[in-house]
Protein backbone atom coordinates (compact mmCIF):
# COMPACT_ATOMS: atom_id res chain seq x y z
CA UNK A 1 0.00 0.00 0.00
CA UNK A 2 1.44 3.06 -1.06
CA UNK A 3 2.25 6.29 1.59
CA UNK A 4 -1.10 8.34 0.71
CA UNK A 5 -3.32 5.18 0.96
CA UNK A 6 -1.79 4.06 4.05
CA UNK A 7 -2.44 8.20 5.20
CA UNK A 8 -5.90 8.04 4.00
CA UNK A 9 -6.44 4.25 5.69
CA UNK A 10 -5.38 5.91 9.01
CA UNK A 11 -7.06 9.01 8.99
CA UNK A 12 -10.49 6.87 8.65
CA UNK A 13 -9.83 4.52 11.25
CA UNK A 14 -8.45 7.48 13.72
CA UNK A 15 -11.59 9.81 12.86
CA UNK A 16 -13.90 6.08 13.00
CA UNK A 17 -12.55 5.29 16.59
CA UNK A 18 -14.41 6.96 19.98
CA UNK A 19 -13.47 10.01 21.60
CA UNK A 20 -11.37 8.53 24.90
CA UNK A 21 -10.26 11.77 26.73
CA UNK A 22 -11.79 12.34 29.31
CA UNK A 23 -14.68 15.13 28.16
CA UNK A 24 -15.13 12.44 24.95
CA UNK A 25 -15.96 15.81 22.14
CA UNK A 26 -13.70 18.42 20.86
CA UNK A 27 -14.43 21.89 22.58
CA UNK A 28 -17.35 24.41 20.98
CA UNK A 29 -14.01 26.80 20.48
CA UNK A 30 -11.98 24.50 17.98
CA UNK A 31 -14.84 22.47 16.56
CA UNK A 32 -14.97 24.51 13.09
CA UNK A 33 -11.27 24.43 12.77
CA UNK A 34 -10.59 20.82 13.68
CA UNK A 35 -13.59 20.18 11.16
CA UNK A 36 -11.77 22.63 8.35
CA UNK A 37 -8.99 20.20 8.59
CA UNK A 38 -10.52 16.79 8.81
CA UNK A 39 -12.09 17.72 5.53
CA UNK A 40 -8.93 17.92 3.79
CA UNK A 41 -7.10 14.89 2.07
CA UNK A 42 -3.89 15.45 3.42
CA UNK A 43 -5.04 15.90 7.27
CA UNK A 44 -6.81 14.75 9.92
CA UNK A 45 -6.44 15.73 13.96
CA UNK A 46 -5.49 13.64 16.76
CA UNK A 47 -6.09 15.64 19.64
CA UNK A 48 -6.99 18.79 20.98
CA UNK A 49 -7.80 21.65 23.56
CA UNK A 50 -9.26 24.86 23.10
CA UNK A 51 -7.88 26.10 26.40
CA UNK A 52 -8.77 25.93 29.79
CA UNK A 53 -8.35 26.95 33.24
CA UNK A 54 -7.52 24.29 35.23
CA UNK A 55 -6.91 23.72 39.25
CA UNK A 56 -4.79 21.18 40.47
CA UNK A 57 -4.24 19.70 43.51
CA UNK A 58 -0.61 18.80 42.95
CA UNK A 59 0.34 16.23 46.16
CA UNK A 60 2.83 17.89 48.08
CA UNK A 61 5.53 18.48 45.99
CA UNK A 62 3.13 19.73 42.64
CA UNK A 63 5.70 20.75 40.81
CA UNK A 64 7.03 17.17 39.77
CA UNK A 65 3.85 15.58 40.00
CA UNK A 66 2.25 13.79 36.82
CA UNK A 67 -1.24 14.75 35.85
CA UNK A 68 -2.41 11.20 36.18
CA UNK A 69 -1.17 11.07 39.64
CA UNK A 70 -2.53 14.35 40.69
CA UNK A 71 -6.54 15.65 41.33
CA UNK A 72 -7.98 18.37 39.19
CA UNK A 73 -10.22 20.81 41.95
CA UNK A 74 -11.79 22.62 38.63
CA UNK A 75 -11.68 22.59 34.95
CA UNK A 76 -13.14 25.24 33.29
CA UNK A 77 -12.94 26.64 29.15
CA UNK A 78 -14.89 29.97 29.65
CA UNK A 79 -13.61 32.15 31.78
CA UNK A 80 -13.34 31.77 35.40
CA UNK A 81 -14.64 33.70 38.81
CA UNK A 82 -13.07 33.66 42.01
CA UNK A 83 -15.99 32.00 43.93
CA UNK A 84 -15.57 28.91 41.72
CA UNK A 85 -11.59 28.42 42.58
CA UNK A 86 -12.67 29.23 46.37
CA UNK A 87 -15.12 26.73 46.70
CA UNK A 88 -12.52 24.13 44.86
CA UNK A 89 -9.55 25.46 46.65
CA UNK A 90 -11.54 23.84 50.30
CA UNK A 91 -11.31 20.31 48.25
CA UNK A 92 -7.11 20.58 48.12
CA UNK A 93 -4.93 18.88 50.75
CA UNK A 94 -1.38 18.93 48.76
CA UNK A 95 -0.28 22.02 46.47
CA UNK A 96 -2.88 23.27 44.65
CA UNK A 97 -1.80 25.14 41.50
CA UNK A 98 -3.59 27.14 39.14
CA UNK A 99 -2.99 27.13 35.47
CA UNK A 100 -4.16 28.97 32.21
CA UNK A 101 -3.04 26.02 29.52
CA UNK A 102 -3.86 27.59 26.20
CA UNK A 103 -4.96 26.08 23.30
CA UNK A 104 -3.22 22.65 21.67
CA UNK A 105 -3.77 20.86 18.68
CA UNK A 106 -1.74 17.45 17.08
CA UNK A 107 -2.81 17.39 13.38
CA UNK A 108 -1.34 14.03 11.25
CA UNK A 109 0.05 14.94 7.66
CA UNK A 110 0.12 13.38 4.85
CA UNK A 111 3.36 14.50 4.11
CA UNK A 112 5.96 17.02 5.24
CA UNK A 113 5.03 19.21 2.84
CA UNK A 114 1.90 19.66 4.28
CA UNK A 115 2.99 20.04 7.96
CA UNK A 116 5.15 23.14 6.77
CA UNK A 117 1.81 24.36 5.52
CA UNK A 118 0.21 23.81 8.77
CA UNK A 119 3.48 25.13 10.21
CA UNK A 120 3.77 28.47 8.88
CA UNK A 121 -0.07 29.02 10.07
CA UNK A 122 0.78 28.43 12.66
CA UNK A 123 3.64 30.54 13.60
CA UNK A 124 1.80 33.76 11.65
CA UNK A 125 -1.03 33.10 14.20
CA UNK A 126 1.12 33.52 17.35
CA UNK A 127 1.46 29.26 18.15
CA UNK A 128 5.32 30.26 18.41
CA UNK A 129 5.66 27.20 20.51
CA UNK A 130 4.40 24.80 17.80
CA UNK A 131 6.93 21.78 15.75
CA UNK A 132 6.94 18.95 13.89
CA UNK A 133 7.62 15.25 14.59
CA UNK A 134 8.67 12.95 12.38
CA UNK A 135 8.45 9.32 13.37
CA UNK A 136 10.21 6.17 12.59
CA UNK A 137 8.01 5.07 9.77
CA UNK A 138 7.77 8.94 9.00
CA UNK A 139 4.76 9.12 10.31
CA UNK A 140 4.74 13.31 10.03
CA UNK A 141 2.56 15.02 12.77
CA UNK A 142 2.29 19.16 13.33
CA UNK A 143 1.80 20.45 17.42
CA UNK A 144 0.42 23.38 17.81
CA UNK A 145 1.29 25.47 20.80
CA UNK A 146 1.23 28.84 22.24
CA UNK A 147 3.73 30.27 24.46
CA UNK A 148 1.06 31.69 26.32
CA UNK A 149 0.53 30.28 29.70
CA UNK A 150 0.39 30.88 33.20
CA UNK A 151 1.41 28.41 36.30
CA UNK A 152 0.34 29.91 39.91
CA UNK A 153 1.10 27.61 43.21
CA UNK A 154 -1.66 28.49 45.24
CA UNK A 155 -1.59 26.30 48.64
CA UNK A 156 0.85 24.21 50.29
CA UNK A 157 0.19 21.22 52.00
CA UNK A 158 -3.50 22.63 51.57
CA UNK A 159 -2.79 25.91 53.09
CA UNK A 160 -3.79 29.04 50.97
CA UNK A 161 -0.62 31.00 50.59
CA UNK A 162 -2.75 34.03 48.93
CA UNK A 163 -4.92 36.09 49.43
CA UNK A 164 -8.62 36.02 48.07
CA UNK A 165 -8.17 39.80 46.13
CA UNK A 166 -5.07 37.86 44.32
CA UNK A 167 -7.08 35.13 43.36
CA UNK A 168 -9.45 37.82 41.79
CA UNK A 169 -6.72 39.90 40.07
CA UNK A 170 -5.00 36.16 38.98
CA UNK A 171 -8.20 35.14 37.63
CA UNK A 172 -8.87 38.89 35.47
CA UNK A 173 -5.49 37.34 34.00
CA UNK A 174 -6.37 34.21 33.34
CA UNK A 175 -9.77 35.41 31.71
CA UNK A 176 -7.59 38.06 29.57
CA UNK A 177 -5.65 34.81 28.63
CA UNK A 178 -8.45 33.17 27.54
CA UNK A 179 -9.78 35.82 25.56
CA UNK A 180 -6.21 36.57 24.00
CA UNK A 181 -6.15 32.41 23.34
CA UNK A 182 -9.64 32.48 21.39
CA UNK A 183 -8.29 35.10 18.96
CA UNK A 184 -5.20 33.25 18.32
CA UNK A 185 -7.70 30.34 17.48
CA UNK A 186 -9.57 32.54 15.27
CA UNK A 187 -6.40 33.62 13.31
CA UNK A 188 -5.05 30.44 12.46
CA UNK A 189 -8.64 29.19 11.42
CA UNK A 190 -8.34 32.40 9.12
CA UNK A 191 -4.36 31.83 8.29
CA UNK A 192 -4.90 28.41 7.60
CA UNK A 193 -8.43 28.53 5.20
CA UNK A 194 -5.83 31.38 2.99
CA UNK A 195 -3.45 29.19 2.91
CA UNK A 196 -5.46 26.21 1.73
CA UNK A 197 -7.09 28.47 -1.20
CA UNK A 198 -3.45 29.47 -2.16
CA UNK A 199 -2.02 26.45 -2.17
CA UNK A 200 -5.35 24.76 -4.40
CA UNK A 201 -4.46 27.80 -6.52
CA UNK A 202 -0.99 27.12 -7.01
CA UNK A 203 -1.28 23.16 -7.48
CA UNK A 204 -4.02 24.44 -10.52
CA UNK A 205 -0.97 26.56 -11.80
CA UNK A 206 1.94 24.68 -10.65
CA UNK A 207 4.17 27.52 -13.28
CA UNK A 208 3.69 30.38 -10.34
CA UNK A 209 3.79 28.03 -7.09
CA UNK A 210 7.15 29.62 -6.06
CA UNK A 211 5.56 33.03 -6.03
CA UNK A 212 2.34 31.55 -4.71
CA UNK A 213 3.13 29.00 -2.10
CA UNK A 214 1.31 30.44 1.28
CA UNK A 215 4.60 28.96 3.13
CA UNK A 216 6.24 31.88 1.40
CA UNK A 217 3.60 34.38 1.44
CA UNK A 218 3.26 34.51 5.32
CA UNK A 219 7.35 34.37 6.47
CA UNK A 220 7.31 37.46 3.96
CA UNK A 221 4.30 39.08 5.32
CA UNK A 222 5.67 38.07 8.99
CA UNK A 223 8.80 39.43 8.35
CA UNK A 224 9.72 42.50 5.94
CA UNK A 225 13.06 42.47 6.34
CA UNK A 226 13.89 38.64 5.11
CA UNK A 227 12.38 40.47 1.90
CA UNK A 228 15.45 42.34 1.14
CA UNK A 229 17.81 39.69 2.47
CA UNK A 230 18.77 41.31 5.78
CA UNK A 231 20.57 39.54 8.49
CA UNK A 232 18.55 38.27 11.71
CA UNK A 233 18.48 36.74 14.31
CA UNK A 234 17.30 32.89 14.41
CA UNK A 235 15.51 33.49 17.80
CA UNK A 236 14.11 36.97 16.62
CA UNK A 237 12.19 35.38 13.70
CA UNK A 238 11.44 32.40 15.04
CA UNK A 239 9.67 33.21 18.43
CA UNK A 240 9.22 37.22 19.05
CA UNK A 241 7.41 36.45 21.94
CA UNK A 242 9.51 36.41 25.24
CA UNK A 243 8.05 33.43 26.70
CA UNK A 244 10.30 31.40 24.59
CA UNK A 245 13.03 34.35 24.03
CA UNK A 246 16.06 32.82 25.61
CA UNK A 247 17.29 36.71 25.24
CA UNK A 248 21.15 35.50 24.63
CA UNK A 249 23.74 33.23 22.89
CA UNK A 250 21.89 34.23 19.83
CA UNK A 251 23.98 33.91 16.35
CA UNK A 252 23.53 35.87 13.32
CA UNK A 253 23.33 33.34 10.01
CA UNK A 254 22.21 34.12 6.77
CA UNK A 255 18.51 34.35 6.12
CA UNK A 256 18.30 33.14 2.74
CA UNK A 257 20.28 29.80 3.97
CA UNK B 1 27.09 24.04 -4.03
CA UNK B 2 25.45 20.69 -2.83
CA UNK B 3 23.17 20.80 0.32
CA UNK B 4 25.91 19.46 2.50
CA UNK B 5 28.75 22.27 1.65
CA UNK B 6 26.07 24.96 2.25
CA UNK B 7 25.58 23.47 5.17
CA UNK B 8 28.82 23.59 6.35
CA UNK B 9 29.37 27.34 5.22
CA UNK B 10 26.25 28.53 7.41
CA UNK B 11 27.96 26.71 10.12
CA UNK B 12 31.34 28.48 9.66
CA UNK B 13 29.62 31.73 9.41
CA UNK B 14 26.78 31.56 12.65
CA UNK B 15 29.87 30.02 14.80
CA UNK B 16 32.32 32.56 13.65
CA UNK B 17 29.98 35.52 14.29
CA UNK B 18 29.99 37.29 17.36
CA UNK B 19 27.40 36.15 20.16
CA UNK B 20 24.72 39.53 19.89
CA UNK B 21 23.01 38.00 23.58
CA UNK B 22 22.31 40.27 26.15
CA UNK B 23 24.64 38.27 28.17
CA UNK B 24 27.39 37.59 25.04
CA UNK B 25 28.10 33.58 25.88
CA UNK B 26 26.89 30.66 26.46
CA UNK B 27 25.27 29.85 29.98
CA UNK B 28 27.61 27.49 32.06
CA UNK B 29 25.64 24.91 31.96
CA UNK B 30 24.74 24.13 28.46
CA UNK B 31 28.86 24.69 27.50
CA UNK B 32 29.45 21.46 26.98
CA UNK B 33 26.27 20.20 25.08
CA UNK B 34 26.62 23.49 23.08
CA UNK B 35 30.22 22.33 22.19
CA UNK B 36 29.28 18.38 21.95
CA UNK B 37 26.39 19.64 19.08
CA UNK B 38 29.11 22.04 17.18
CA UNK B 39 31.63 19.27 17.07
CA UNK B 40 29.31 16.85 14.89
CA UNK B 41 29.24 17.75 11.37
CA UNK B 42 25.33 17.10 10.72
CA UNK B 43 24.89 20.38 13.71
CA UNK B 44 25.19 23.81 15.27
CA UNK B 45 23.54 25.52 17.25
CA UNK B 46 22.02 28.78 16.90
CA UNK B 47 20.41 30.45 20.26
CA UNK B 48 20.60 28.57 23.80
CA UNK B 49 19.39 29.18 27.52
CA UNK B 50 20.01 26.98 30.44
CA UNK B 51 17.09 28.13 31.99
CA UNK B 52 16.41 31.01 34.31
CA UNK B 53 14.26 32.59 36.98
CA UNK B 54 13.02 36.03 35.62
CA UNK B 55 11.45 39.00 37.14
CA UNK B 56 9.86 41.15 34.63
CA UNK B 57 8.01 44.52 35.25
CA UNK B 58 5.34 43.54 32.49
CA UNK B 59 3.81 47.01 31.83
CA UNK B 60 0.54 47.41 33.18
CA UNK B 61 -0.96 44.70 30.99
CA UNK B 62 1.80 42.34 31.60
CA UNK B 63 0.42 38.70 30.44
CA UNK B 64 0.32 40.59 26.80
CA UNK B 65 3.80 42.85 26.63
CA UNK B 66 6.39 41.89 24.62
CA UNK B 67 9.93 40.78 25.78
CA UNK B 68 11.41 44.10 23.96
CA UNK B 69 8.88 46.39 25.61
CA UNK B 70 9.22 45.41 28.98
CA UNK B 71 11.76 45.98 31.80
CA UNK B 72 13.97 42.88 33.31
CA UNK B 73 14.06 43.37 37.28
CA UNK B 74 16.10 40.22 37.96
CA UNK B 75 17.49 37.63 35.83
CA UNK B 76 19.80 34.50 37.14
CA UNK B 77 20.53 31.04 36.02
CA UNK B 78 21.10 30.04 39.87
CA UNK B 79 19.09 29.28 43.01
CA UNK B 80 17.30 32.63 43.69
CA UNK B 81 16.73 33.83 47.44
CA UNK B 82 13.66 35.97 48.58
CA UNK B 83 15.61 39.07 49.23
CA UNK B 84 16.92 39.45 45.76
CA UNK B 85 13.68 39.55 44.68
CA UNK B 86 11.99 42.07 47.43
CA UNK B 87 14.42 44.50 46.36
CA UNK B 88 13.96 44.17 42.45
CA UNK B 89 10.45 44.11 43.13
CA UNK B 90 10.84 47.83 44.36
CA UNK B 91 11.71 48.82 41.03
CA UNK B 92 8.45 47.65 39.94
CA UNK B 93 6.18 50.20 38.77
CA UNK B 94 3.75 48.00 36.47
CA UNK B 95 2.17 44.51 36.94
CA UNK B 96 5.62 42.85 38.02
CA UNK B 97 5.85 38.62 36.85
CA UNK B 98 8.01 36.01 38.24
CA UNK B 99 9.11 33.06 35.73
CA UNK B 100 11.06 30.12 35.86
CA UNK B 101 12.17 29.71 32.23
CA UNK B 102 13.42 26.09 31.64
CA UNK B 103 16.32 25.55 29.23
CA UNK B 104 15.74 26.43 25.20
CA UNK B 105 18.15 25.59 22.60
CA UNK B 106 18.17 25.88 18.64
CA UNK B 107 20.20 23.54 16.43
CA UNK B 108 20.13 24.12 12.61
CA UNK B 109 20.67 20.56 11.46
CA UNK B 110 22.18 19.35 7.87
CA UNK B 111 19.15 17.31 6.77
CA UNK B 112 16.03 15.95 8.57
CA UNK B 113 17.33 12.73 9.66
CA UNK B 114 19.58 14.68 11.95
CA UNK B 115 17.03 16.66 13.20
CA UNK B 116 14.93 13.17 14.35
CA UNK B 117 17.22 12.08 15.45
CA UNK B 118 18.03 15.00 17.81
CA UNK B 119 14.40 15.58 18.49
CA UNK B 120 13.99 11.68 19.49
CA UNK B 121 16.88 12.31 22.36
CA UNK B 122 15.25 15.51 23.53
CA UNK B 123 11.78 13.64 24.13
CA UNK B 124 13.43 10.88 25.79
CA UNK B 125 15.49 13.29 28.20
CA UNK B 126 11.66 15.44 28.74
CA UNK B 127 11.83 18.25 26.58
CA UNK B 128 8.27 17.24 25.64
CA UNK B 129 7.61 20.31 23.57
CA UNK B 130 10.72 20.05 21.31
CA UNK B 131 9.85 19.83 17.55
CA UNK B 132 11.26 20.47 14.04
CA UNK B 133 10.78 23.59 11.67
CA UNK B 134 11.59 23.00 8.09
CA UNK B 135 11.67 25.63 6.38
CA UNK B 136 11.64 27.53 2.42
CA UNK B 137 14.66 26.39 1.14
CA UNK B 138 15.05 23.40 3.06
CA UNK B 139 16.49 24.72 6.15
CA UNK B 140 15.94 22.31 8.99
CA UNK B 141 15.53 23.36 12.82
CA UNK B 142 15.65 21.61 16.21
CA UNK B 143 13.76 23.29 18.95
CA UNK B 144 14.36 21.71 22.08
CA UNK B 145 11.67 23.44 24.64
CA UNK B 146 10.42 21.83 27.96
CA UNK B 147 7.02 22.36 29.60
CA UNK B 148 8.45 22.85 32.77
CA UNK B 149 7.91 26.71 33.58
CA UNK B 150 6.31 28.86 35.91
CA UNK B 151 4.66 31.98 35.25
CA UNK B 152 3.26 34.26 38.69
CA UNK B 153 1.89 37.29 38.71
CA UNK B 154 3.69 39.35 41.93
CA UNK B 155 2.38 42.86 41.38
CA UNK B 156 -0.27 45.05 39.95
CA UNK B 157 0.86 48.84 39.05
CA UNK B 158 3.60 48.75 41.60
CA UNK B 159 1.91 46.96 44.19
CA UNK B 160 2.70 43.78 45.78
CA UNK B 161 -0.14 41.38 45.47
CA UNK B 162 1.47 38.86 47.66
CA UNK B 163 3.22 38.00 51.16
CA UNK B 164 6.96 37.79 51.69
CA UNK B 165 6.16 34.14 52.81
CA UNK B 166 4.83 33.29 49.70
CA UNK B 167 7.60 34.50 47.74
CA UNK B 168 9.73 32.16 49.81
CA UNK B 169 7.21 29.35 49.04
CA UNK B 170 7.22 30.14 45.03
CA UNK B 171 11.37 30.60 45.25
CA UNK B 172 11.50 27.39 46.41
CA UNK B 173 9.39 26.06 43.83
CA UNK B 174 11.06 28.03 41.47
CA UNK B 175 14.70 26.75 42.84
CA UNK B 176 13.29 22.85 42.86
CA UNK B 177 12.90 23.71 38.58
CA UNK B 178 15.96 24.28 38.52
CA UNK B 179 17.42 21.89 39.77
CA UNK B 180 15.19 19.23 37.67
CA UNK B 181 15.83 21.37 34.53
CA UNK B 182 19.52 20.96 35.15
CA UNK B 183 19.12 16.95 35.73
CA UNK B 184 17.35 16.93 32.37
CA UNK B 185 20.19 18.69 30.60
CA UNK B 186 22.40 16.34 32.09
CA UNK B 187 19.51 13.42 30.92
CA UNK B 188 19.76 14.96 27.03
CA UNK B 189 23.56 15.39 27.07
CA UNK B 190 23.80 11.52 27.88
CA UNK B 191 20.89 11.15 25.79
CA UNK B 192 22.66 12.43 22.94
CA UNK B 193 25.87 11.12 23.35
CA UNK B 194 24.82 7.67 23.38
CA UNK B 195 22.51 8.07 20.03
CA UNK B 196 25.05 9.76 18.23
CA UNK B 197 27.69 6.64 19.17
CA UNK B 198 24.60 4.38 18.11
CA UNK B 199 24.89 6.07 14.57
CA UNK B 200 28.10 6.30 13.99
CA UNK B 201 28.37 2.29 14.97
CA UNK B 202 25.12 2.02 12.45
CA UNK B 203 26.37 4.09 9.58
CA UNK B 204 29.41 1.67 9.68
CA UNK B 205 27.27 -1.33 9.79
CA UNK B 206 24.46 -0.59 7.62
CA UNK B 207 22.83 -3.64 7.57
CA UNK B 208 22.18 -3.67 11.03
CA UNK B 209 20.87 0.11 10.93
CA UNK B 210 17.33 -1.01 11.25
CA UNK B 211 18.25 -2.50 14.72
CA UNK B 212 20.45 0.03 16.06
CA UNK B 213 19.21 3.33 14.83
CA UNK B 214 18.85 5.31 18.69
CA UNK B 215 15.95 7.09 17.43
CA UNK B 216 13.87 3.45 17.70
CA UNK B 217 15.78 2.17 20.80
CA UNK B 218 14.52 4.73 22.34
CA UNK B 219 10.82 5.06 21.84
CA UNK B 220 10.88 1.05 22.14
CA UNK B 221 12.31 2.15 25.63
CA UNK B 222 10.71 4.85 25.89
CA UNK B 223 6.95 3.21 25.67
CA UNK B 224 7.53 -0.59 25.97
CA UNK B 225 3.67 -0.97 25.42
CA UNK B 226 4.81 0.02 21.24
CA UNK B 227 7.24 -2.81 20.69
CA UNK B 228 4.22 -5.80 21.04
CA UNK B 229 2.21 -3.35 18.57
CA UNK B 230 -0.82 -1.89 21.30
CA UNK B 231 -2.99 0.40 20.50
CA UNK B 232 -2.32 3.57 22.42
CA UNK B 233 -3.08 7.83 22.57
CA UNK B 234 -1.39 10.03 20.51
CA UNK B 235 -1.20 12.27 23.67
CA UNK B 236 0.30 10.35 25.75
CA UNK B 237 2.94 8.92 23.28
CA UNK B 238 3.98 11.95 22.65
CA UNK B 239 3.30 14.25 26.02
CA UNK B 240 3.50 12.28 29.36
CA UNK B 241 3.52 15.52 31.15
CA UNK B 242 0.21 16.86 32.29
CA UNK B 243 1.78 20.42 31.40
CA UNK B 244 0.96 20.58 27.08
CA UNK B 245 -1.82 17.61 27.53
CA UNK B 246 -4.99 18.12 26.67
CA UNK B 247 -6.77 15.35 28.28
CA UNK B 248 -9.54 15.07 26.05
CA UNK B 249 -10.42 14.85 22.38
CA UNK B 250 -7.44 12.04 21.74
CA UNK B 251 -8.39 9.50 19.10
CA UNK B 252 -6.59 6.42 19.17
CA UNK B 253 -4.96 5.19 15.71
CA UNK B 254 -2.30 2.15 14.49
CA UNK B 255 0.67 3.11 16.36
CA UNK B 256 2.66 1.12 13.73
CA UNK B 257 1.88 3.63 11.01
Amino acid sequence: MDRSEEFKRSKAQCLGKADLSRKGSVDDDVVELVQLLNTQDQFFTTSSCAGRILLLDGGVNGFEVQKKNCCWLLVTHKPCVKDDVIVALKKASGDAILKFEPFVLHVQCRQLQDAQLLHSAAIDSGFRNSGITVGRKGKTMLAVRSTHSLEVPLSRKGKLMVTEEYIDFLLNIANQKMEENKRRIERFYNCLQRALESETDTSSHPKIKQKKNPVYLHKKKRNPEKAHGKHITEQNDEEPEYDDDPGFNINIFPEEY
